[in-house]
């Protein structure tokens, strides 16, 4: 089980995650549970760092924003222990969760799972502090924001766990955002692959690499709300919405659907290059050095050539990597030969995803259809196995989240 | 060097320790700091703790306070690093300070010094979080309220160092509390025997078992003010008070002071038992039963029987062990065979300290003779090899303090 900051702020709130923890184990489960820091504490301690050292020394960042996680950790045991139950707190240099030593970004590599086995078959419910680990030579490290995700998929893989069950602020994954579309349905089973792409792809219910990490591994995770009432169904009831394997979906639904969600995603830029010549080796002038500075680039269109030798080459970029793109790419006008550079960072991207897509001809041609009707312009599109995605004007992007929603059946009756 | 929670309240004071601690390491010095946790962070970490679990199991409350000091250790070698120093933080764990089972008052046993000396000389600035410990089975212990100043003396000896400066916010250790006495003088040296009777009655500067440890491991430790400006004499002109053995103290002062400081304790109450039988184990039938009951009993006086083999036995205990005090010898009413219980919690308990009394009589006819003068009536005495003390109505509890002060020639000019 994994409770995030806002189910941990404050004693109260800790109260009454202790009574779902509690109620799970009553139901004949051995338990561990992985928790954030309390709401607001690790950007507070994030503060601290930057306010002592602007260029922070990641290490020493770790030490400090690694303490929110703990304090949760020994106040639920401590609540735990009050309500009856025998709990105890393992720290992530206890067990330990061995790391890398990329301090404030590390991977775990393993998790020595005995002590943890022992005590759980004990009866004593185990808390773990998420996001903390320990690396090679013996410091803390932290995952990232967001870790804690991963360090319960993680726990659940070295423990073997039938369920990992995430409790978070929404009471599953949507096949769309519901403030968009008041239609969405929750779905009761998505595919990690489904997972990833919508994770990627702005819908926020999940850290990306914990989804990566439970298909690895084969971990079972449920999403599920932690606001629950005590008449609400229990957590192996499936109220929210289980992650699986394709093989296990298929034995699950008599029919796949073909589309399982729709993604809306604001975090992209738009970049042109106008008459670059076409030539070989043209387009590696221009994403070599993107990638020497480690500037991600998502989709790419390349024009045919009209005449005299020459294409207009597009490409995305995060937002946040815009600045940096256009000073790169201004610096090495020269080199690629390109006419004019021109940015536009009011798009989006829409995506839909379903495993169903792979054996199904004519989902692109619907969504194409569906945007021309409602005079909705395509900037762009990329396609994968189980995605296809295209960028638009950021203005048109609930309007075509709505139109997809529908022209693919999915709203709810 | 160490520094408390007043010193350590907030990044900006924070910049401050770090000007303190770059400048010893400029004077030539290796260099490693015990910090506690920003002032208010552990009574906030103590508030969870009560909340979550009014018994707290204190192996869980150890893991949520410990985060205080953790904390503040990662900002300290974080600002340290801004500076241009080179600076780690240890965590208790990491050292480790090995320590016994007793979680929440854990004593520290051994601390390996091996990887800290190595890093010290690298030219590393070390950065100890002070309080916490590792127990023999690998949890978080902690060492009990103030224990970072036993940490720091810990320390001290675990790297032989030259001198331990602990900085607080008073510059020193003064012949009695400037509060009370206006011409109260700052002392230059103090033996540890001397600090060890200020410190157990009422001279609240340094825990009493830091001074214990101090003793034992003969580390000169110099209490001095963290709150000192750029063009103050640095720590090592000894600008405060040093605390040293008997024999240093003599090759350092041609003549030592007959009296070093008074102290005075408002923290207990005297209890009178009236007409017990005075027979052999009747004393025993008093004491027996505070003794099981963890109850510590400090002065007592047994006065002469005068007619039927009855006599009076007064003693004081902490007020705050008067109502199971009080509680426990009702119950023992008839096995101990006293007329009247009487007790009086508004007692102070007036001390006068010095190595010097061992070679001089008279010192406590002096004290007497004092009082008596000023009309204040001392209801009990008790002395040791090192200090004389008296039991008086705690409203003349100032008047007494000044008294001696000047009784003993004390007097700043």
């Amino acid at each position: 089980m994994k409770f995030g900051g806002t189910s941990m702020a404050g004693t109260e709130r800790i109260r009454r995650v202790a009574g779902i923890v509690r109620r799970q184990q009553a139901a004949g489960h051995e338990v561990a549970v992985v928790v954030s820091a309390m709401a607001g504490e690790t950007d507070r301690l994030v503060n601290f760092c930057r306010e002592a050292n602007a260029l922070y020394d990641p290490a020493e960042y770790d030490v400090v924003v690694a303490a929110g996680e703990q304090i949760t950790s020994g106040l639920l045991a401590l609540t735990l222990q009050a309500m009856g139950c025998k709990a105890r707190s393992w720290l992530g240099w206890q067990l330990p969760v061995r790391t890398d030593d990329a301090h404030a970004k590390a991977r775990i590599e393993t998790i020595d799972s005995d002590g943890l086995i022992a005590s759980m078959k004990s009866g004593e419910i185990a808390v773990i502090p998420g996001f903390q680990g320990l690396s090679p030579d013996g410091r803390v490290t932290t995952l990232g924001r967001g870790g804690s995700d991963t360090s319960a998929v993680a726990v659940a893989a070295a423990v073997q766990a039938d369920r990992c069950d995430i409790y978070t602020d929404v009471d599953g994954v949507y096949t769309t955002d519901p403030r968009i579309v008041a239609k969405a349905r929750k779905l009761k089973y998505v595919t990690y692959e489904e997972m990833l792409e919508l994770a990627s792809v702005g819908s926020k219910v999940l850290q990306t690499r914990s989804v990566g990490l439970a298909m690895k591994e084969r971990v079972r995770v449920q999403v599920l709300s932690s606001f629950i009432d005590d008449d609400a169904p229990p957590a192996d009831d499936l109220p929210g919405t289980m992650i699986v394997s394709d093989e296990e979906l298929e034995g699950l639904e008599m029919e796949s659907q073909l589309i399982t969600g729709i993604a809306a995603d604001k975090n992209e830029a738009k970049v042109t290059l106008t008459r670059v010549a076409d030539r070989p080796g043209a387009v590696a002038t221009i994403f070599g050095p993107l990638a020497a500075a480690n500037i991600n680039v998502d989709m790419i269109i390349q024009n045919v050539a009209k005449d005299k030798g020459e294409t207009d080459v597009t490409f995305t970029v995060t937002r946040a990597d815009l600045a940096r793109t256009q000073a790169l790419l201004e610096g090495q006008k020269e080199a690629i030969g390109y006419f004019r550079m021109i940015c536009d960072s009011k798009v989006a991207k829409i995506s839909v995803v379903g495993v169903g897509m792979r054996s199904h001809a004519g989902v692109a041609a619907t969504m194409f259809r569906a945007l021309a009707e409602r005079g909705i312009n395509i900037q762009a599109i990329s396609t994968s196995e189980i995605k296809t995605s295209v960028l638009i004007d950021e203005d048109e992007t609930e309007l075509a989240v709505r139109v997809l929603h529908t022209a693919y059946g999915m709203d709810a009756e």
